[in-house]
């Protein structure tokens, strides 16, 4: 299997899991520089029946499947060129969130919102990912800083 | 309108919040020293297929409602005796998170999950609290911290 | 007093508090939309004997200050431009940090230090800014994010 | 060397590590359950001449301090009973600070300053410790989080 076809099947496989497609997030992009994740305004995301703005915890939840993608994305490229599943498995099952910051810019409005991620500090243990969350209209809604274990 | 009846209609309301809703989480506790609140496991709140624990961004969440409610306590605390629920709704729609840190200390595995919030730094404009989720067996799965705007 | 001459003012001011004089602190930059504080490397400032690097505090006195400092240029910006030194002091007496965090992502290495610092939440009463810690050879040794009452 | 011994000896280094020195910064408990660290007051530690506080960056720095204390008696603590100075310091030389979070909950007043810290995620790669800081007269003036790096 080439590096491109595991990374297609590891995007398809995290695009199920459960709260993810419960939300509707899904990978647009999974490189070792950025990854980005997206997903859609739906009315069961609201956190704020009178304002209806999106839940914190929708934005948290975007910001940390973004650090987390762009994270395992790291891991893969470190593996290097000669990995096979079960070592890419193996590796993937390490990675965890330590710990995550969100800091909430303006209320959660908009049709489809955008989510990146990229590493700020690489290690063979830890890694470090700062996020951003923008609506369709540019708007910056969130940023987020995560820490994760990755080996 | 007793105070008491406003707290459990506001209660009511936010456990309708749609989602809050979704994952199940609804209000336990609605005092200003402490805020308690609780969802089941349910397999939608899955984040990692391979190990079956809850997705970090359904643990923050649970910390962000939480802190969330005890602010709101703390507004309405501080509006003294003589409120109208017009008074209340008006200060509650300021509330709203600034940040907030999440810690993950143990996979999220679990039948229930409690998590309470206590304040920390209490003012007229911005309150700090600090969250703890638990599962029923007591084991400490999550800490976090917010600031919120309350004023 | 123009509003330059002001920001003169307090530029000196707030270089000869103690602990930025201690630690040899100083801004070079005050303006609302980037704040730039500098320092150099002195041997008083070693918090690893071994590894002779800044101690981790220092980091965070910097990225606290830059932020600070751009928080108060927001101030002084929202006042307009009738303002007199009795208001400004005013103002800048409620300015306060509510939180911060500090990402450390390389050792602290360097002959001079240079942290910048923007503002990315704006409000009448809560500021938030991110900062960044670079040596004079443009390596990037941290990142920081703090949430300033400023009203 | 005893393990008790080995610890006077950390002890009496970490101390006369030149920013602690400069600050006043001692150890005053350390053990893996809990460290505690203490200051007193200095005009030199001011951070604001108006109000005639402690600068955040002191805070930063006790709580920094106090936070690495803990995790190196959790690294100790992890060696058993055979170990040797070589061991132990290529041990320590691992120890770092990953990020840092300080909530300030009120304003840095007190004749002495008390920094106690315990660790709340503990592994063989990551450690994770709260802190708090209180003064003399038992007020509670900040609380941190910090994540390190200990194998």
């Amino acid at each position: 299997m080439t590096k491109v076809e595991m990374l297609q099947q590891i995007t398809a496989m995290w695009n199920q899991v459960p709260f993810n497609n419960l939300l509707g997030i899904y990978i647009t992009k999974f490189d070792h520089q950025e990854a980005e994740i997206r997903f859609n305004w739906q009315d069961k995301l609201v956190g704020n029946h009178v304002q209806n703005i999106l839940h914190g915890g929708v934005t948290a939840t975007a910001l940390d499947f973004a650090g987390g993608v762009v994270a395992a994305a790291n891991i893969i490229e470190r593996l290097g060129d000669e990995i096979d599943l079960a070592k890419l498995q193996s590796s993937l099952s390490k990675l965890g969130t330590i710990d995550l910051r969100t800091d909430y810019l303006r209320p959660g409005r908009g049709q489809e919102f955008i989510t990146t991620a990229r590493i700020i500090r690489s290690g063979s243990k830890v890694a470090v990912a700062r996020m951003e969350m923008h609506n369709e209209q540019g708007e910056h809604l969130a940023f987020g800083t995560g820490t994760y274990m990755v080996g």
